[in-house]
């Protein structure tokens, strides 16, 4: 479910901003324009009113990804948000690519935005770990998917999911049966024309390429994981999900109406920028563009201060004068991102704005904050056990998943 | 896996002829020439030292369908019965599309045949219901596929199959695990332009289409059934089949070394021609063009009498001069396959092509011939239980099966 590809296809097209499940690229090498992406796209802005409702419906603050645009565009939210205030609920669905041992800060970004969400709105969550996929556009085995989906699994449990709530399965594992009846149900409908429209699939491309995007679509639809949801095939989903995903569910939801089901809402988020701001998103094939789960404190402080682009000036003159530029900052944005409170957050856009703070001091702050967040997640991940591994991936009925 | 759909595309194309899973027709609308077909698919001849050695190594009479050509194509089993007399086994792989409640004579070739070299080999037998096919192709719902491929098991147990060596099952109930993984691995080597050029697929066509191949491939691999063949990744595959699945199994081999596995062998047969012998094979959605095996006494009766293709001449005194024109006629080509005499069809052939016998006395013998045949099916196929289809449908262990 992630990018990783498209440091080997971008480059080529940089006059217009390609933005799909495999490439994510800007134009001209610019930045990201979310807004011509939800006009091409169709979805919709999440807007304050959306936010508040949110609030409203959770008593609780919004997750500071809401707060400050993180997930800043929508199909359907709100119609989730009116079921739900009448009284019907939802579940969540989101997944990962497993492509990769160690998760950098980016891919942890929706999973942190998924916990927050299955415990404001208490409704369960299924994960779908691609190892499919991998095994297919990154050429990696079998086997060797599968055991990145179980080290993957590890980081996702570390996010704090309530194992009473949360089926994390392996698309190896888990397809057949009901899901792979509906995944016979969703081919039927989309025409390889279609297909290749949607994905940008070629004839060079393996047939692989062409099965795999119903195995992505299907856990939108509840018959799809009987044990979770007997009889509740009128379920909405929601997803929340990197915007690049979103061709997979503008697929989806085309299809859904005609086999009876409902379309999935998604809830979709920007990409969490590179150190060096080149792109819109980080990649695992740089292992100096991202700061990893793994990297050490020395490796964090490294990477922030050798490789984080800076928004300040070349001279502290001119940075007392004019201050930084906010726009290209990666500190800042990154702090954007993690730094919980509001109101420092505002003080060092402030200061460091007009030039009173200067980049050292941004960064160390950022620094501590990543430093912080990374090793709590080390410690939570240290705590897996294989156990519980077993435990979040066993098909079996969670009772209490609506409670 | 089988040849219905081809009423629907067939005609337009009479120029060369058209021998796909989906389509056969003869070109001009005469006669499939199979000599050409084995030069054009690659396949080789099966001939007379070949079933002389079959004789041998199995110490019985070769069946009836290899005495006369009706399997009259191979792709390597001269290598599976170079291992079977070093004392290496195989195990057989056959299936049907459930897209009809009744089977018609046609269809039960292949698991005739199937069910001698069973017997003959002494070796398991794994027959693949590709309900998901159907469900794609015909347009069918999933339960209504699944129903289909429940009955058609009946008829295809009622061919006398031995449930400790063999294992049916839909690919609705059992893609998934070990199977989806073979999927997977054979989907990766096959392109989308390779797919079109094998299959003629288009970009109208469904993804669920060019999903399918790699779910009639990995059944050629002992890896897709562990509860089967558990650390037997070398087993050979011997595939008896209608050469209009050639390119099926010509994918299949293609990708089988790249995927460490053995190249299935295959054992081709012939169409069964149509009442009316218009085209190659009999078809599903025209009743009078074949007998099915829920027809009666009187039906069989009618049929033959009213559409059985006569080479006969137009008058009595015309056909005593010249005789009957044996290589048209639909009685004799039926008797061919089923009447296991070979003394007396000899001499049917030699007296009505001589003009001594009447097409009347052919059809009454041919209707004899039938009328048995199909009331041991229909008595064999009640006597087949809800239970005894579990039992041959359930995913167990079979230890005795090379026995």
């Amino acid at each position: 479910m992630e990018v990783d590809k498209k440091e080997e296809i971008a480059s080529e097209s940089s006059e217009e901003q390609v933005v799909n499940p495999w490439e994510v690229s800007a134009k001209d090498g610019g930045k990201i324009d979310y807004d011509k992406l939800i006009d091409q796209f169709g979805c919709q802005r999440l807007d304050e009113s959306l936010i508040d409702r949110v609030e409203r419906l959770t008593s609780r603050q919004p997750h500071v990804f809401l707060r400050r645009g993180v997930f800043f565009a929508h199909r359907d939210f709100d119609l989730v948000l009116d079921a739900y205030e009448r009284g019907d609920k939802f579940y969540l669905y989101t997944g990962r690519g497993p492509s990769s041992e160690a998760l950098h800060l980016g891919h942890l970004i929706p999973f942190m935005f998924t916990k927050y969400l299955q415990e404001a709105f208490k409704v369960p969550l299924v994960i779908q770990l691609t190892d499919d996929e991998k095994c297919m556009w990154k050429n990696l085995s079998v086997e060797e998917s599968q055991r990145l989906a179980r080290e993957n699994a590890k980081d996702i449990i570390a996010c704090g999911f309530d194992v009473t709530k949360t089926f994390i399965f392996s698309d190896f594992d888990y397809v057949g049966g009901a899901f792979y009846k509906n995944m016979v149900k969703v081919a039927k409908c989309v025409t390889l024309n279609k297909a290749m429209g949607i994905f940008g699939f070629s004839g060079e491309d393996h047939i692989g390429k062409l099965s795999f995007p119903p195995v992505q679509a299907v856990p939108s639809f509840p018959s799809s994981f009987p044990h979770l949801f007997p009889g509740k095939d009128k379920l909405r989903c929601l997803i929340p999900c990197a915007i690049d995903q979103d061709p997979y569910f503008r697929m989806t939801r085309d299809v859904a109406p005609r086999l009876g089901y409902s379309k999935p809402a998604l809830i979709e988020s920007t990409f969490f920028p590179a150190l060096q701001a080149k792109n819109g998103k980080m990649s695992a094939s740089d292992p100096n563009s991202a700061i990893y789960v793994t990297d050490t404190a020395k490796d964090i402080k490294n990477k922030i201060n050798r490789y984080a682009f800076s928004g300040g000036q070349d001279s502290i003159e001119k940075h007392r004068e004019i201050g930084a530029n906010l726009e290209v900052d990666i500190p800042v944005k990154y702090l954007s991102f993690f730094l919980e409170d509001d109101a420092e957050l505002e003080h060092i856009k402030k200061e460091y704005g007009e030039g009173r703070m200067l980049t050292g001091e941004v960064k160390k702050r950022l620094t501590e904050v990543l430093t912080e967040m990374v090793e709590r997640h080390r410690m939570a991940r240290a705590a897996v056990t294989d156990e519980m591994v077993d435990a979040f991936m066993a098909v079996r009925p969670l009772p209490n998943m609506f409670e």
